[in-house]
């Protein structure tokens, strides 16, 4: 009998804890997600409206207005950006108000997050908050999204304050230099590999340069909630804030597997440490 | 007089200097380039024999043999690597004696290469030699080849001098963790936007699985110097030893352009850091 309540006891510490901590996986939210339809698949691209939410409102009203169906992708850069928008000098993009930069934003000390690395090369600390990539500064009480691959950043003019509806998918190893200078507003979660095979419109000098008729365009880009539920790609993410996350970072540091017969360093670049995503059926 | 006869010298200086420190561009050597012709585009391969020898010459003789020919790449993740050979568990693969690592290698006080970053995360120096990007660590007087994006290294088992024929080109964000227990033999120069397009094997759980028979086959690797002329990709690469190379590397620190309102950390991942390359017509 005793046995017995011990064993009730420990079951309710159990699932108290996983109710304090919440579930390993999350589902991704529709309202905060968008399709990108190519000619060769399809692209999710989860929105951050808690880090910026005039960008993500801007890009989901375009969405939601069918702005974007059929721009092309018109500058893109193998291991740098694939960028696209509506036709430089376009009547369309010029009704457009610009948008005042949100490179970073200010925390107080009681900001947290899931940390992954000091003193990386390009920022004081790294770690994850709800499955995005950020930089953090304590001492400006400063944080960041950071220019992992497969982000999506609005472009803009040598002013900060001139981004419109022009926007870029990072593509390769990513561009940390632009952190903080350029406003990131979501990433890819499903499909990156479709991003890897749009048509790149820059080539070596002596190769062919590509027509422009053949830039990829970008089909329909919809916010996700407008589609029926059928038509949906509904995702799950790990939840990066679940202590097994965090886990999984020490264990990815530590390397205790057999294939690391030397140690490599016990550091983690934080735009090479994977978010898991599935999809639910 | 005088005055003719002083710009004669600074002339001759300049002359000198330059044929010092070599032109600003190097020609790729036929002998030293591998073609691998995909369904859908062609890519070239510079091998690494100054830095890891007895992986090239294999990598030579089997490209020679036409052991590739056909083989397909069955091992493709997004963000991480494109692996391929024969079938697992072909006798062909089995036949073939095991390399010995040459995941680094020694170096003497006179060792040399253009600097590019001190206190990297996974290193204590990066740097150019021969447009390789390279890791050096002086108080081990080694040196050795980053898995930068697009490299080419030998795939093995857990124990280290096991590497026979199988190999992967990274696709994502530097791997930087297997630098120095994996053998980097090459990198991509041409047609990077190629190896992005072939077909990724695994896809994330609950996603419907790429069947075997639409894995992306290798119609041909090849060295190139092995086809007809007219048949070659031939290549002009940025000598990193130049000191104009140098010369940008700084730059590229600085960011002295007003497109940066506000500056970066002047540091350079040497993985985000391109070595020019232009074809010869």
């Amino acid at each position: 009998m005793m046995k017995k309540f011990t064993v009730v006891i420990i079951t309710l510490i159990a699932v108290f804890k996983a109710i304090a901590s919440g579930n390993e996986w999350r589902t991704l939210d529709p309202e905060n997600a968008i399709l990108l339809t190519l000619p060769h698949g399809k692209v999710v691209i989860e929105l951050a409206p808690q880090f910026s939410p005039n960008h993500v409102k801007r890009f989901k009203t375009l969405a939601q207005q069918g702005y974007y169906d059929g721009n092309k992708f018109y500058r893109v850069i193998d291991g740098f950006v694939t960028q696209g928008g509506p036709e430089d000098g376009s009547t369309k993009d010029k009704a457009i108000t610009p948008l005042k930069i949100e490179g970073d934003f200010s925390i107080d000390k009681d900001w947290s997050f899931t940390l992954v690395q000091d003193h990386d090369l390009f920022a004081p600390q790294t770690g994850f908050k709800d499955g995005f990539a950020l930089g953090r500064d304590n001492n400006e009480q400063k944080a960041w999204l950071l220019h992992c691959p497969g982000v999506i950043a609005m472009a803009r003019t040598n002013a900060p304050d001139t981004a419109t509806s022009h926007f870029y998918i990072t593509n390769g190893q990513a561009p940390r230099y632009l952190d903080r200078i350029m406003t990131v507003f979501g990433r890819v979660v499903y499909g990156m590999n479709h991003v890897q095979a749009i048509t790149r419109t820059s080539v070596i000098e002596g190769d062919t340069p590509v027509d422009p008729k053949d830039f990829t365009p970008m089909v329909k880009v919809q916010l996700m909630s407008d589609l029926p539920k059928e038509q949906q790609i509904q995702l799950e993410i790990k939840n990066t804030e679940h202590p097994n996350y965090a886990k999984k970072l020490s264990d990815r540091r530590k390397r205790d597997n057999a294939f690391f017969y030397k140690k490599p360093p016990p550091v983690l670049d934080i735009c090479q440490t994977p978010v898991g995503v599935r999809m639910i059926k």
